[in-house]
């Protein structure tokens, strides 16, 4: 078909009809939020969802793409936006949809003809239904006073019963920019060396593990070639043109009859290395370069300090966190590629303290979620169900964002009768069909299917409580403070009968601990291991001589199996941090992540073996190249410098009331920001002085054994 | 970013890693379907629903789209493909994927290289996972032996509890044809008659009732015009441009600077004339025509009598069906633009007398009953969702198709069980918040909401015999006939007793028939209509004393409220008709449908009141152009003369078994053809003869009484 195709004005509607006064609802008062910019808003999750799959359909594998072996869903094809607004005059609106739209005001459908929609004055109900068969609907709305955003309503179909808060992100501000379009910006960037060696076209080194589109450069002639992406050297060229099996992210690309091309391979991709092999016929490549992605979101908080080899860990840990928030969060850059739910947990504790990414974190918190039905645990472990309660408590605690915390509660309740379907005759959490117990990787098995494990009995009971209005611990576990209180204290009540059974059922006094296992006959396994003394310690389960006795005789018990992954590392100095051994973290920190920078590191790894040296750390999972060299979860000093020694904690949603509690743990002094919902927060010790500035919300010093109001008070 | 992006091998397969002979599991045996031609294949139910959001998103209504209000459902982005082959020796194959294609043969991920997969003699175990984010993942397999088609297997993650056959359409046997890219073939039409009028810069009549792609040609100038599509010539003339409000269906175009150049709507739309009105700057317009859309089908039935008026009627009715069934059915091919399923059930049933489009039928049941959750009522009408199981069950019968019958229980299932959560205390389909009862269009109000409606409780009494093993009625209720039985006869139970009830409650001596409404004191309305009666007769609810009571005193007795549609006259003649009654049948359809060709109908209509003349037939739902002129449910003479009067009929799936009772009904001679998947069965009556050629199944002939064997068999 010959088409000159046009422009067609079903994206810009006018008024046509004539308005009636009458046919006012009930739906949610719009806000009137005039000097607000208006924001393209969808369904809640659907564009979390929808760019993780994305994300995680273009996990790379011996040439393949490799889609999650758990359930990935799709998005509703229909979502239906209201609002009503109280209007002192009429008032012209502009409004775009992503699809197809069907504009109904006061109870009439209207016209779309060349122009915009004018509202009448009075009362004005907007209900508003769009329609996308590719990508999750959008909608957005822009005039003097009502714009899209924070007061819609929106559900997947005319009746739907759980009409929930429109989401939208700030940075979607322009009607001609539509959500699904949305790429992270990136720049050219050039290998800082090249090679062209025998049997490889092409060897370049990028110089530090970057994330981007790769392009071949004055490419010429007929032929295929294999290109290699990778984070070590060593993989790079170790290629084996009829065998790669070591090297697994890697792609074929064929060109006929290139004459000086420019090619880029639409995929973006982690690497730091990449080399070129010919595979079939004469195609030669002039030259590599990258259009390198930059950081999704601006670097907001900030850490100096005394001693430099803790700067440039948080600095290495800073990039690593960066690289690895991509639209969605992924875990590692390269081989990984997929989300995961633990590992989520800490990647938004990290931000919280480096981008203050809201956004960027809910829409992990959605795409790990998925929707329903709910016929697997998340990623397919039960411990990863769990955490993801937490996750959702943490992330409204740290983001005050009332609107996720209203539109997630229905599936936090789909996903516990999910849990719960599957919870044993006495109500704790075993391992069922197909369950994986993940709990760490370590050398020895950490779980039995012949029982039930004190770490998923304390997960669960950590789930419970955030499904609850309680305030436990210090109101951090503050899940849904705006809740509807509908069924939830009783949640509460599972997760408090949980904790009991938890020291019922594992403490040893003996060991000075809580046990690993449970087992079927009701008698405790005798493994003794880090996992639930740690989680004991972060959930306040000890009194005050149990938590020396953990401290003392596990957590400082070289004896005790040791914990390897960055992962586990994680809470192990929180505990530590938690109980005030900040030296002992510092230390720690100096020696883990330091050890990773002294092995070459440009961003910190999946898993880190002191006692292993060179290549040996390129190995994992059986595979000489398989661990990931950038994974989200190695950068938690980014969390621990500051949380627990410049000391910034919410203590309400949002950073409404918060602490500062700044520990030094011997360095002579530190100075960093903490970003909020509400602005930075600047802590400063130095001399033995203190200096704390908090743009707004209550904030609490707490130095010296003294509690303070932080002064001053100042606007930006 | 300057792109010349290179082909990418990610679709084609080669082997790579060693495999093994372990790792054989228990997936169902891929058939060797050697000879057979390989076809695309994906999730069952996703291309169905897919292409069904399109259709019914494009509805069109004052110049925007207006899609359903009840819910749409979207795809699952990941489809897992498996089957197990037994090969002689190795062989290679070709794999093509829409979407990411990960494969994995006996229990090992495959490498993607450039080339095919070959797999290794003996016992191989296919597995394959397609991802895609925009449309529903498809898979083509092709080798000498090993071809995608019967025999996969298919779920929506790696551990889908509810594998299902795979679904494919014999259509698609290209692998550079994907399904999710099929559109109608189409060819130019040119206008019979246009002018130019007053304010109007272009009216065309395309002479008959059409369905295409509107092109604007020589379009010179900057601006904007209204184009109106409309099946009469008042509606296209009435254009008022400062008020559209009864023409419905128009959007607007706007073009800059154009010159000379050819203008293409790319969304096809139902019409037959077509009027241009400019409405700002200075647009010129050449000509129109359009790109008209070509049947989906090839007409394989076929009738022909002695009268002519007859066989008018039956092209007109073939030419409506034709121009209803687009990528889906839809009803009505302009205004409504949506699939209703109870319109559906005659659509289907005329498709099995003209075309044998089993795929198109399929597809369209798919698309009717969605997805899960169920919320509400198929199109929210509560006989909707019960009609779909009679639509299910005889789709089953007249196509044999046993993959469909496997793959659409769990949704029988679903459904079921939210049509058993809204029944009242005794089981009954009483009407809950927001179900709309239906039953017909009629001048007078068909359900009172305080009671329960004979005909609903049949229609439930029907739904769970189709749920069923069992045999009712001459074996025309065998949904499900490979079925697992698990269950399915307390359903069967379940609707026997719902038939007793029936009679019980709303049978009236005194009335001779069945009451319409059960009030719910108990009592039953005074209101007597056909509805109730018709569908007795269908579904052998009378004993040969009350069936004569029904004929007599009320389908034959004008005093009864008459019947204005199309789709309740289907029911009523076919009741008629299964009386034996087919001259009285003959008449009717002579005189209720040749009286819109009378109107100068080029297609039949939604409504038609034979008081009516003129542009009053164009009125409905209190607009004067709201009727649809092409409307899927008008075409019943289709069904009527090739099912009652040739007297064709399958009574084992897919026409295994099948009888032919023709019956002249007055006429002096008949011949046709009726479309099975076994081929097409002729019958021609003539000078007291019946001449009947069925190309394979068990046929019986039933003439003058007598039962006999249908010779002769033949090979085509």
């Amino acid at each position: 078909m010959k088409s000159e195709k046009m422009i067609v004005a079903g994206a810009v509607f006018s008024f046509c009809a004539a308005f009636s006064a009458l046919g006012v609802s009930t739906v949610a008062e719009g806000k009137l939020n005039a000097g607000c910019e208006a924001v393209w808003m969808w369904y809640p999750g659907e564009y979390g969802i929808w760019r993780g799959n994305k994300l995680q359909f273009e996990r790379l594998q011996w040439g393949a793409e490799l889609a999650p072996f758990w359930p990935s869903y799709g998005f509703n094809p229909v979502a239906e936006f209201s609002a009503t607004f109280d209007l002192a005059e009429p008032e012209e609106v502009e409004m775009v949809a992503d699809g197809t739209l069907n504009v109904n005001v006061n109870r009439k459908d209207c016209a779309a003809v060349l122009g915009k929609l004018i509202l009448p004055k009075g009362r004005v109900e907007i209900k508003a239904r769009v329609a996308n068969n590719v990508r999750p609907p959008a909608l957005f709305v822009n005039g003097k006073t009502v714009k899209s955003g924070e007061g819609w309503r929106v559900g997947w179909w005319q009746k739907d019963a759980q009409t929930l808060p429109a989401e939208f992100d700030a940075k979607f501000t322009c009607a001609e920019k539509k959500p699904g379009d949305w790429k992270l910006n990136h720049e050219r960037a050039e290998p800082v060396e090249v090679r062209r060696l025998d049997g490889c076209a092409l060897f370049a080194d990028f110089g530090r593990e970057s994330y981007g589109y790769l392009a071949l450069e004055d490419v010429t002639g007929k032929g295929a070639v294999r290109v290699v992406f990778a984070e070590s050297e060593k993989e790079a060229l170790d290629e084996k043109p009829k065998a790669p099996q070591d090297c697994m992210e890697w792609v074929s690309l064929a060109a006929k009859d290139a004459k000086n091309a420019e090619i880029l391979w639409d995929k973006a991709r982690g690497f730091r290395y990449v080399s070129v092999w010919p595979v079939e016929g004469d195609l030669s490549i002039g030259r590599v370069a990258m259009e390198r992605e930059l950081p999704r979101s601006p670097r907001r908080g900030a850490f100096r300090c005394s001693d430099e080899r803790v700067n440039q860990i948080w600095d290495v840990a800073a990039d690593t966190l960066e690289l690895t928030c991509r639209e969605i969060f992924v875990e590692g850059i390269k081989r990984d590629h997929w989300v995961w739910s633990g590992d989520v947990v800490q990647a938004l504790l990290m931000n919280y303290y480096l981008t203050g990414d809201w956004e960027g974190c809910r829409d992990t918190l959605w795409c790990v979620r998925g929707k329903d039905p709910v016929v697997t645990h998340l990623n397919s472990i039960l411990d990863y169900s769990f955490f993801w309660y937490d996750a959702v408590a943490t992330h409204i605690l740290y983001s005050g964002d009332k609107l996720f915390a209203e539109a997630v509660h229905p599936r936090m309740e789909s996903l516990i009768r999910f849990i719960e379907s599957r919870l044993d005759k006495h109500g704790r959490p075993a391992a069922r069909n197909g369950d994986w117990v993940f709990i760490d990787w370590a050398p020895q098995k950490l779980h039995n299917t012949g029982g039930v494990c004190a770490f998923e009995m304390m997960l669960l009971a950590r789930a419970y409580e955030a499904m609850g209005n309680g305030e436990w611990e210090e109101r951090r576990l503050a899940a849904h403070p705006w809740g509807t209180g509908n069924g939830e204290w009783e949640m509460e009540k599972r997760g408090a009968i949980l904790r009991d059974e938890v020291m019922r059922l594992f403490w040893d006094e003996g060991k000075g601990g809580l046990m690993h296992l449970l087992k079927n006959d009701g008698t405790l396994d005798s493994q003794l291991t880090r996992y639930p003394n740690i989680f004991g310690i972060k959930w306040n389960y000890f009194d005050e001589g149990q938590k020396s006795n953990v401290v003392e005789r596990i957590l400082l018990n070289d004896a005790v199996m040791k914990i390897q992954t960055p992962y586990m590392r994680f809470y192990e100095l929180e505990a530590l941090a938690a109980l005030g051994l900040q030296e002992k973290v510092l230390s720690e920190i100096k020696s883990y992540w330091g050890g990773m920078l002294d092995e070459g590191a440009t961003s910190f790894w999946e898993l880190y073996n002191t006692s292993e040296k060179g290549d040996a750390h390129l190995a994992m999972y059986g595979r000489p190249y398989g661990k990931s060299l950038c994974h989200a979860w190695g950068a938690s000093p980014i969390y621990l410098l500051g949380r627990y020694f410049l000391g910034v904690e919410p203590t309400a949603p949002g950073y409404a009331e918060y602490v500062v509690k700044p520990n030094l743990g011997g360095l002579e002094w530190m100075e960093g920001k903490v970003p909020t919902p509400l602005g930075d927060i600047e802590v400063t010790v130095s001399n033995g002085t203190v200096t704390v500035k908090g743009n707004s919300g209550k904030g609490t010093l707490i130095w010296n054994g003294e509690r303070m109001p932080i002064p001053p008070r100042y606007s930006p």
